[in-house]
């Protein structure tokens, strides 16, 4: 069987978020997985696959054009509304009509516009000492972004209301396998752990695993066994 | 004159793109500026405007609602939705039956979710040696973003085509105002210092600075004035 849509996952990366929406709209799609090399970087072969360098990729054709072409896209975000409008009738996606537009718009925007900038940063600090001024910084700012999670998930079953959408979808990563790099104890979060679990019992969850990932558990517990120090 | 929507501008912060929007848009809003503290932290009083702590935030009715309600929105990209489609029909957003829909994808999500983080890690390199893993880490990967930046604007004037787009809104301010914090030398890509020179000339940009930054000159050029040391 073979599909127009083709996902090319990175093991242990961002692009787990990719195959976990094919999954959850039902949309047909190859998957192509790359393991990490020892330096745990991308293989050239990934790399090679997008100016960009870094998951996700996604190939497809563009039947938006006249003329159909063959595309690639990367970016998260990009990949996820491609995928979502593309193949299902743009669903997971809030329209300014929708109940909860505004807590929509915050959180499909706040992971990559607050969290994980922070937490690029606190990569960085891991060569810092514990006190220096800028490893305090992330530190506090990761910290304080918790709590508007877990306060968020205190008042609401997901990010945007009570329906699950693609913010979640884009949280879940930062929260879950990106903690394989940057160690992170959640246990002062219970909305959050709460959260975490019933993502884990979502089927689509847990094929994305079992097809993209099949060495590694998903990451939703407080502390997860940390796999790698950079 | 009043209106219903307030923009609250930090001085020398990502939220000059809101009042740079407004302006494009030729929205009615009411602008409220905030300078920064000695220690370049923003106030305490722009600090309680929004949980995140951080500007841009705007100030509006939320009329999508049954009941209105008067809201509060932070993140730029989600007060840039916002903005663009309550009072803009949507102006400056690309559409997925637009031409350039890929491409309008990528470089909406690609100053938040690549360059801005990439750009925040070098913020914290100051404190390392220069030979240090971590401070290469962050300059090869803003080189290695402004040479992509640099190669599409030499293919369209802007980076969604030839339409300025909110894309182009979102990322200008990383290439400019951000400098004040971080130095960073534009020579090499003479796309962008073509780009930039056209953005300036913009009558919406030149109103921004006019209205919002009276005493802070546009940093256009391939190395504005060093204004802070963090």
């Amino acid at each position: 069987m073979s599909s127009t849509l083709v996902v090319h996952h990175l093991r242990v990366s961002q692009s787990e978020t990719i195959v976990w929406l094919c999954e959850e709209l039902g949309v047909a799609y190859d998957l192509k997985c790359y393991d990490r090399e020892q330096t745990l970087l991308a293989p050239d072969v990934y790399k090679a696959l997008s100016p960009l360098k870094t998951a996700p990729v996604i190939e497809d054709v563009d039947t938006y054009q006249p003329n159909p072409e063959h595309i690639k896209l990367a970016e998260s975000q990009a990949c996820v509304e491609w995928i979502s409008r593309k193949y299902g009738q743009g669903r997971l996606i809030n329209k300014p009509w929708d109940a909860h537009w505004k807590e929509w718009l915050f959180w499909w925007h706040f992971t990559h516009g607050s969290l994980q900038p922070a937490l690029q940063m606190k990569l960085l600090t891991a060569a810092l000492p514990k006190d220096h001024p800028g490893a305090k910084v992330a530190d506090s700012r990761i910290e304080h972004y918790l709590q508007l999670i877990d306060e968020r998930l205190g008042k609401s079953q997901y990010l945007v209301g009570d329906d699950f959408t693609a913010a979640d979808l884009i949280m879940v990563f930062p929260l879950t396998t990106m903690r394989a790099f940057i160690p992170m104890d959640l246990s002062a979060y219970s909305n959050i752990l709460r959260y975490l679990k019933e993502i884990g019992e979502r089927p689509a969850y847990q094929r994305t695993f079992e097809k993209a990932e099949t060495k590694l558990k998903p990451m939703l517990n407080a502390n997860p066994p940390s796999l790698f120090s950079m």
